[in-house]
């Protein structure tokens, strides 16, 4: 396309925006307007991709970061053939695949979901590491930011990871309009104010007239020749530009133009043009070369903490596995992340401590295909939680694994505990919670997680727990073990991770005081065994859970999942973290919290004694 | 203290370090001692601060975020007299006041709690506003941070916002001593690299040897002179600094020294230096002038949006209470936060797209007697996950506010819809979680929360509801209303926020079928109602809950809290969204997640239909 046509191509990109929005009646078009150019020229004369074939390896890689600009998206779209007019004008409907925020659970061109702001340059920077570390392909990652979004500290995690790593694959570009949701953004039209910053992180910045073609044109050429660095374009633009009534104003963001039909009008009225989007070279798909590797295996009987496990299982399933790559948060030596690091170093990326990022960077990868396990602490994964909650929407399909979980880690305090990780993770759309309590177990969730969809989730703990069940038991997803049981059992016990240690002490001393007890090991905790668990509450009436998180959304939430369907329900207890909890060893914090073994027995002795259980 | 007596004091500070881990048995050693000098210069030359009276209006308020090295901080408050010895020696036991990481809860002098990393500077930098923007106080903040912990977005989040809200009250000492947990940092001993990205941030940058306390002392008096910006103090430090064997040598994180003894010999032994620490400037409390306005009143029947009656209660109870802070992410046209801006533009404080330094602020503020209201939408509230669960071991007073909660919102879609901020808010230790349904309920309960300890959520919704509750109805915390009540009820619904209104509805739409059901509207979720459930419970058997919220961690499980104390346990229904929404219409949401009046009247039917219910 020669000027002319891109000039043309950014009116009609502009025009279908408004269209679609009007169709609504909602959306942003203004923000879809500004940034109309900048979409031309990278549609017609640099994104080299296959639109009939989304999975082609060597297709370049677009985000829209600004997720509420999906009109411009779909508009571009239509222009490349991918989309008809009729089903751009579905846009926001019931049923439609074009929704409000771009996600690729519904359309096949986009890489990941959007319109949480500030994650569209973490993802694509984690697909952009993707290509260059683990892919070793020629594709690029287009990133269009809004202004306002760069307020994330996100997108800094960002800047400073896409630098470090040297991604002169991924191009960002901004749509400076000078203009949020609520008003002026804080540097206005200082392209220089975000060059600096971008600099200074070590990325190549050029600012240009986002509504001039061919410095928009040269700009991206300029992009693609810069060696050895990430390229930010920083493009002055107007918000609705080309509408008067809108263009450059404040108290226009995401709503439909008023009298659309003129705005059309001004703008030159609809247009066909159709891009021919450039083909990309011929690709590969990466291979993933496998190995031979026995996973580990541990006596019963053995002290293991399941963080050990953890790390161990892994870096047997990544030789096995060649497509496992493992994300750390700086804290590879307590997840234990790092003996992957020593066996496997090219798969084995360190995001410092920028949780957001490390998440991000599960994404990113995912997208392209591998299987992703990114380790810190489950504490901090709550720094990442919106972060999880976009992967989800994505249909993402990242493992996430916290250590460190509960009072258990002792002395540290509560800053480190996590102790409301259960109730984020279980809360995720399509999620998977795994909290395995011994090392053979962590060993066989490790690998079955690899292959599940969505979000997984694995809970590991700080110190050594005995090894209890043997190395070739079995341990489904949506399963759980039960560890005592008698006809004459009073009640069950429900534990996971820690506490099923405990509660086993626990049962064995009751047993002692001729109080039976059941003991059921739930280390499926989303999606939980409910067939176990109807019969352990038909068969002993109450159940008592014991977990090492906050009472709320975990593990006692999660066993009455399985009674919400009107059935009769039983009667329970539920044992767990009440207070804020200080520094203080291991054990003096599972009896302060009234998890330990002692704890459950005294509470399990209540309920017989006072005739709660029958 | 001249020059001998300042490295001697910093000597001192080692010393304790490593005799507190030492006698804990645990801690971070070296990570307190690169960090020595600069804590000794800043203790005996430029702190300003009354240990007997911490709450001092003049005090300077110093921040330890890197949480990890408080045997520094607890060294440093012996040295300053406010701690002795024995004390000292209880770092990490069990009921001691010196935690692994420093928190308010404990020590008087803390101001907030660290140890998840990159949140001090954020919490400082809100503490620092406060002194600027509202006490007008003379007050500085000091921020001590680690290298490692620039990488995460939080911190960059803060830099912008201090440099913007030009905070020359606020210094930062990041103590270079470029050794990470798991290895070297990205940057080593790169100040430049540092500086760099400061200054691009708006900061004044000082780069100084960290151990030459001449050079330090005149780092932080050019802190103290600039104006108009804070400055960032950069110090070349060693971790480990003064003991050969641990002294810049990596794997030396996070453990008591080998051979402690050695190392204190090693340092010229144990000494007993006491600083006489500057005494604040006379100050006087912060005033909060207060006015006279009536609460918003709204007559039954009218049409008005949750979020809209937040918005103008909020306005006026500005105008009562002068201690009300407002905090946006830039979002306030949509939370209807504007509506205190354009009262009370004083107390308004514009945190841009940055919900970490949005709920840091509030923390921030907070410590310095505010009451902050921080509002954003519930959805992304998960954003600042982390800094709501650290808020909580602060014990800080904040309330926040989410609004667009649920699919109800429509069109734009699940990644503006709050589907998992119940679960979150819930499993936050000493929380209050309120999710009211109509205008007056709303404006009640946004002056409720001003007064309460702890975390305080607030969920509002988008679209309008009718005013069901006159404007002189009480809505206690921990209370609920029973709506619909007979004695022939055969199962109860229960509701919050829009799903009351749909199950009225249904409700009415049973009664005309002869199928009575009670109704209860939850909007204290937590504490949740338990007197009310459980009557509800043994009149009617059967529980519905009915929420516009994944089906972990909201409503449902609020209310199994109330039977989980061995009592018997009604038959249980939740209905919640279950499904991942695409884009539709409010209406077209609540029918297609099955929680609209038809989908509830449903469920309710096949439950007495298939005599589930009696």
């Amino acid at each position: 396309m020669n000027t002319g046509e891109l000039v043309e191509l950014g009116q009609q990109l502009r025009v279908d925006s408004i269209r679609a929005a009007a169709a609504a009646g909602s959306g942003h078009p203004t923000s879809s307007m500004s940034a109309a150019d900048l979409m031309a020229v990278l549609l017609a004369r640099h994104f080299r991709y296959d639109f009939d074939r989304p999975d082609h390896p060597g297709n370049d890689r677009f985000v829209l970061s600004k997720g509420h600009a999906s009109p411009l998206m779909y508009a571009a779209f239509k222009a490349a053939g991918a989309l008809d007019d009729e089903e751009l004008l579905t846009f926001r409907k019931l049923g439609s695949r074009l929704e409000g925020h771009p996600t690729p659970r519904r359309l096949p061109w986009v890489e990941t979901a959007t319109g949480s702001l500030g994650q569209g340059l973490p993802v694509g920077a984690g697909i952009a590491l993707a290509g260059k570390r683990l892919d070793r392909s020629g594709y690029r990652v287009w990133v269009m930011c809004g202004d306002s979004e760069l307020a994330e500290g996100s997108v800094w995690e960002a800047a400073e990871h896409a630098a470090y790593e040297n991604l002169d694959n991924l191009t960002v570009l901004v749509d400076v309009n000078r203009l949020g949701q609520r008003g002026p953004t804080r540097h206005g039209h200082d392209l220089d104010a975000y060059a600096r910053r971008f600099e200074a992180f070590g990325w190549h910045a050029v600012e240009v007239d986002g509504h001039d073609v061919d410095a928009v044109d040269r700009a991206y050429g300029e992009a693609v020749s810069t060696k050895g660095q990430p390229t930010v374009i920083l493009a002055r633009t107007l918000k609705g530009k080309g509408v008067e009534a809108v263009q450059d104003r404040e108290g226009m963001h995401g709503k439909p133009l008023p009298g659309a039909d003129e705005a059309i009008a001004e703008l030159g009225g609809p247009r066909d043009l159709r891009v021919r989007v450039p083909e990309p070279p011929a690709g590969t798909p990466h291979t993933v070369p496998t190995g031979q590797a026995e996973p580990p295996r541990w006596e019963k009987g053995e002290e293991v903490a399941t963080r050990n496990a953890f790390g161990e299982a892994l870096t047997a399933l990544g030789t096995v596995r060649g497509d496992v790559v493992v994300l750390d948060g700086e804290v590879g030596d307590s997840t234990r992340a790092e003996f992957f690091a020593k066996e496997h170093p090219d798969r084995y990326v360190e995001c410092y401590i920028a949780e957001q990022q490390l998440v991000a960077t599960a994404v990113g990868t995912a997208t392209r295909g591998w299987v992703p396990y990114a380790a810190t602490f489950a504490a901090f994964l709550t720094r990442a939680h919106d972060f999880i909650r976009m992967a989800s929407i994505s249909g993402a399909g990242v493992n996430l694994v916290g250590s460190h979980a509960g009072v258990a880690i002792g002395e540290d305090g509560p800053s480190q505990m996590g102790l409301e990780d259960l109730a984020m993770m279980r809360a995720v759309h399509g999620s998977t919670v795994l909290h395995p309590c011994d090392a053979n177990q962590t060993a066989r969730l490790v690998a079955a997680m690899a292959d599940l969809d969505g979000i997984r989730y694995l809970r590991t703990s700080r110190g050594e727990s005995p090894v209890i069940y043997g190395p070739d038991e079995e341990f489904p997803i949506g399963g759980s073990k039960v560890l005592r049981s008698s006809r004459q059992d009073r009640l069950t016990l429900l534990a996971a991770g820690v506490t099923v240690h405990e509660a086993l002490a626990a049962a064995d001393a009751l047993a002692e005081e001729g109080i039976a007890v059941r003991v059921i090991d739930l280390y499926s905790v989303k999606p939980v065994d409910r067939d176990t668990l109807h019969r352990a509450a038909e068969e002993t009436g109450c159940l008592v859970t014991v977990e090492d998180h906050h009472p709320e959304g975990g593990l006692g939430d999660a066993v009455l999942e399985a009674f919400t369907d009107g059935r009769p329900v039983p009667r329970l207890v539920r044992l767990a973290v009440r207070t804020m909890p200080g520094s203080a060893s291991p054990a003096e914090q599972l009896h302060a919290a009234g998890i330990d073994a002692e704890s459950i027995a005294a509470a399990g002795r209540l309920l017989v004694e006072q005739a709660i259980v029958p």
